[in-house]
């Protein structure tokens, strides 16, 4: 039996789908742009063969470990590992055993659709993983897994991927990006210039960050100029290991477009410890600001991805840490939050911001909006918890009409979860054609104009902004 | 004529019709699960005839005089009572009259749909209601309550009720459930334990609902540990007469988890009547934990239905008092609220507490990640203003791709309005069947998946999650 | 070629489509009723040629030029005149050119329907416009222009507009109203009250505006009473001048109902330039509810259109001025913010007052409900960002459940682009007939019903609501 349909996701109603159908064609096989994202440079790097199919698809995947954690799955039984390395479950088997049986959960979610069609395509398997069927699942993908054309940089290239970006603290030594580079791979995986460890004082560490920042570039970064230089030092690094993009994870969409010495004041209040919420925050706001200037200067594309409300459970946070599927997202508001840095800068059309949300409301009252003038904005696509059929629908449906289809930047799929790639970008292919397909059913696009649409969306418009 | 078209709420193209039909043929007679609402027990305790068709159909149904008030009709004129007894409509054919005269004011609602499918499945009628056929309805429907077979209990039977809940003040003496339990009807009818009047300190009457809550249980009310004793007692006695679940109709969603000496010192100013606006939230706060807490010993499951400004207009709230239509919902935030509930008890599977919003923006931004990750988690279905065609549809497209359908918990019909049971079950399987349809025919689910799903939201989720 | 196609906005299904086509070829051809929106009267009474395509088309578009703008087009190279007169391109035929070779950029927007239905039904035109074919798409029109039957007289005519309203300050002498009225032209050409000017204390000129009005009138408008009594004699005037409706573009929807000397305080305070941001805030509010008052005496439709941030781009507004594409939606609620106005007046059916919104997330859970039941209010359409299809058909989706069709007001316009108003007003009518539908097929309205919604729709609302 085929796990996944062939004519998924594409309209019911006959025409439309016959022209879903002939737009994905034309772009089914172009070429993966995975701007941003989060597999490890390591794989690239080191070439191993991926561990045990529990490794590779439950234990790191946030979004299946939290559907059966709802459902009262303990996550030590799932193997995720302890902060203080207390016990957890080691045993692949069992963790795929457990997962098999809850399969069910899964249901209607678009993980289910990532797997099965990685399950289908990339081990050649023709059956529903279940509790009756989850060894033989099991000891099927272990044994592909064994084989030199399941290694990583096997699967990039079968996977026809033209470039990716991984995400790296601006601490970072990039030591893995180096390494692809020396090895003369030509797979292009390149860095991302991610701050938060050293532009948010609530973070962990930030002093420390900071001070290793100013070792790593000569830098004085006890000082608000030292402090940027390092920052211009540090991104000119990036730049050197394949960097088109910054990218900032903040609780909201503040930014702040401070005098020089309040800024100054404010960073080394910051440096001692002592902000308050509100402080972290506008130093957080003035950073955006800070950086998108810098921008300015070398071209990185600056990525805003706000509004989670990080790490719910104190209880997990405790015993496992960050990033367990405790991040629930929150109203944000954009309008009045990216003023300052809009004022700033934003009607520079050589500076491109491109703008996250997970709060869909946000759509078509502000982003569309926002994007639809203002010449740096551009929008990014449907993220994380919208990364769905449904969720790219609705991120059409509301901003297209305000920002039209070249503010945005084609497809990400933010994800750590390498063998989700290929299936990610197939569901927003179908997706944006079967969407273009109802335009021209219903005379909102021209039918000779919907092909260059559907490959701009796949392929133009992530080209051009993100600057690959 | 048939007044309700067979194919009612199916999709309209062809393949997904006959999915949707076939679906909703294997779940169309399934017996009727009501886990939460507002029917009266005296109905089924007396068994009396109910009384003439518009106090039946239109003096009691806030959706129906709400609607008519709209375009200027005078509640008086609907006969609904006033406050100070004063005069109102008593003719109940004139009352009929007016409402059938303003018949087409609802088309294209929900209420249009219940009432036709009640007129023709329940009475037999096949003629639109209007100004022409009003007093023809009027005959038939009052000749009609006249016989045995539209009693109370004849009704129950044949919707095919298997449970209902209705809803009791904690302090409310139960006595028409013991009537039942004593008659030997074999009808399941349960209560539900709603404390609003002895959480809430703005309500009338708080503090001497207490004292009473301390007469009936022989506990020091006048003691936050009395007080929780008293609660205890209530719900055992609730729980002695068929209670599964505790029901909290808060203005929103706020939780708090305080040391218990300050629990103790807020509940001695909220007895005072001395609390502040913020002081009687963080009370009403409290007590949504404490309820939790003892859902933890008890089994009650928790439902928070939060959200509602009630009594928007002054002039209806003095004349004709609660519940009269000006309940108007408001923006609800969900993710700071909850936590403090979360972080004191949310881990714990064997705890289910469904949420319910009138704020549709949550769904796919707040509750739908809230509940695919907690394990206490559920969410309740399209309330209010949303139990309808669209309302339903949306919250299925919006929370099943982050929480999937096992963490959703079936259909409540929430309503005092009887006659209306079986017509909004029957939209709930219509428009559940429809989305599953849909679901298989784009490829989000096996087909052979799909039949086991939809008798899952029609009955086994709302049994389980209920403990009915 | 046709540029737009015949079955446009209808849904694919055939069925859905062949009941749109039967309700649309009903309501096609009725009279344009635009009770909204911002035609200059001048062109009416003067009824001189309009000046070339791009001062018809682009330049007065902000629709059209933001779109440009986000994409790195200045705006002074689209002829938008600068506030210092400097120097702004002024060669239609190159501001032509530069539209015309980013005309891809408005694919999937409502700007290029309306764009394109005008120019094959206004302008016969049979090729799309693009790089190659500026020029002659240029000539074409220019020579069009240049003909009698394309001046404004006789293009209203041949557009079958019954009545237009435009929008005039409180302080306009309304001279083209004289002139068109005078002239014994048959056309009717409203005006409506819009006194922003001299009801907001943050607007440039407020005592000015107010001493002019004083002058106008005859009354002291240095005291709160001759205040009012102004605006009530400047109102007398509009009304004179066809006037059936005052309009408010406040930044959000609060009103308040003061004590009068309260009232009258915060007059005298605004009227010295020392109101703070929020009590310039509460007398907007106050004001709202004045006008209100006055709207029981002398008929006015009160409109409030809230919720847009305006002039976000300092250098925009300074350069440019307002109106330049740079107002973005915020959030805007309604229920406590109403709550003042309605509980002095609103159970007044002989008041009518349209709500209108730029957050689509108050459609469902507080505009349906709002207008549900209380008896003056009604829901304006869709507006301006989500006067567009897809805006349409969230309207109809998200309140018709809860408010019914019969608390909406049928379509406006509320364009300064005069060859878009029968372009918009084909779409309004295609999607709503498309809405009803969709709700026949899949048995929410009766066939036989579906005419007569689809005839209120397009007309009777309009001209009922409006007091036409």
């Amino acid at each position: 039996m085929a796990l996944v349909a062939e004519n998924r996701l594409f309209p019911v109603e006959g025409r439309s789908r016959d022209l879903a159908r002939a737009l994905y064609a034309q772009v089914r096989d172009l070429p993966i742009l995975s701007p941003h994202g989060h597999t490890d440079p390591r794989w690239f790097a080191e070439n191993e063969a991926f561990p045990d199919p529990a490794q590779l698809f439950v234990t790191p995947d946030h979004y299946v470990f939290r559907m059966l954690c709802s459902q009262g799955v303990p996550l030590a039984e799932l193997g995720v590992p302890r902060v203080d390395g207390g016990a957890t479950e080691t045993d692949g088997r069992k963790i795929w055993r457990l997962f098999a049986e809850n399969y069910h959960l899964l249901r209607g979610t678009p993980s289910r659709l990532w797997l099965d069609h990685s399950f289908q395509h990339l081990f050649g398997i023709d059956r529903r993983l279940s509790a009756e069927t989850s060894d033989w699942h099991y000891d099927h993908i272990a044994e592909s897994l064994a084989q030199p054309e399941f290694r990583p940089r096997a699967l990039f290239e079968r996977f026809n991927i033209e470039a990716i970006a991984t995400t790296e603290a601006a601490t970072d030594d990039l030591r893995w990006h180096r390494m692809i580079k020396d090895s003369g791979w030509q797979g292009r995986v390149l860095t991302a210039y991610r701050p938060d460890g050293v532009v948010d004082p609530e973070m962990a560490g930030f002093a420390d960050n900071i001070a290793l920042m100013g070792q790593q570039t000569g830098f004085d970064t006890g000082t608000w100029a030292g402090y940027l230089d390092a920052h211009r030092a540090r991104r000119a690094f990036f730049i050197e290991h394949g960097a088109t993009s910054s990218d900032h994870g903040h609780p909201n969409a503040r930014t702040e477009d401070l005098p020089q010495a309040e800024a100054a004041a404010l960073f080394a209040k910051a440096l001692r410890g002592d902000c308050s919420a509100d402080e972290a925050d506008a130093f957080r706001g003035q950073m955006l600001t800070e950086m998108a200037r810098m921008s300015l200067e070398d071209g990185l594309v600056l990525q805003i991805h706000p509004g989670s409300r990080r790490n719910h459970s104190d209880q997990v946070m405790g015993m496992f840490g960050r990033d367990k599927g405790f991040d629930i997202p929150g109203r944000t508001d954009y309008v009045a939050a990216l003023r300052p840095l809009l004022n700033a800068v934003g009607m520079r059309p050589d500076l491109t911001v491109v703008l996250f949300t997970l709060d869909e409301t946000a759509y078509a009252r502000e982003l569309a909006p926002l994007a639809g003038v203002w010449p740096c904005l551009r929008l990014g696509p449907a993220w994380w918890f919208h990364d769905s059929a449904e969720g790219m629908r609705r991120f059409r449906e509301m901003t297209t009409e305000t920002a039209g289809f070249y503010n945005t930047v084609g497809f990400n799929d933010d994800t750590r979860a390498f063998c989700s790639i290929p299936a990610r970008h197939d569901v927003a292919r179908r997706v944006d054609c079967s969407y273009l397909a109802t335009l021209v059913a219903t005379g909102r696009l021209a039918e000779d104009e919907a092909p260059e649409v559907a490959h701009e969306l796949t392929y133009g418009l992530a080209k051009r902004a993100y600057r690959l």
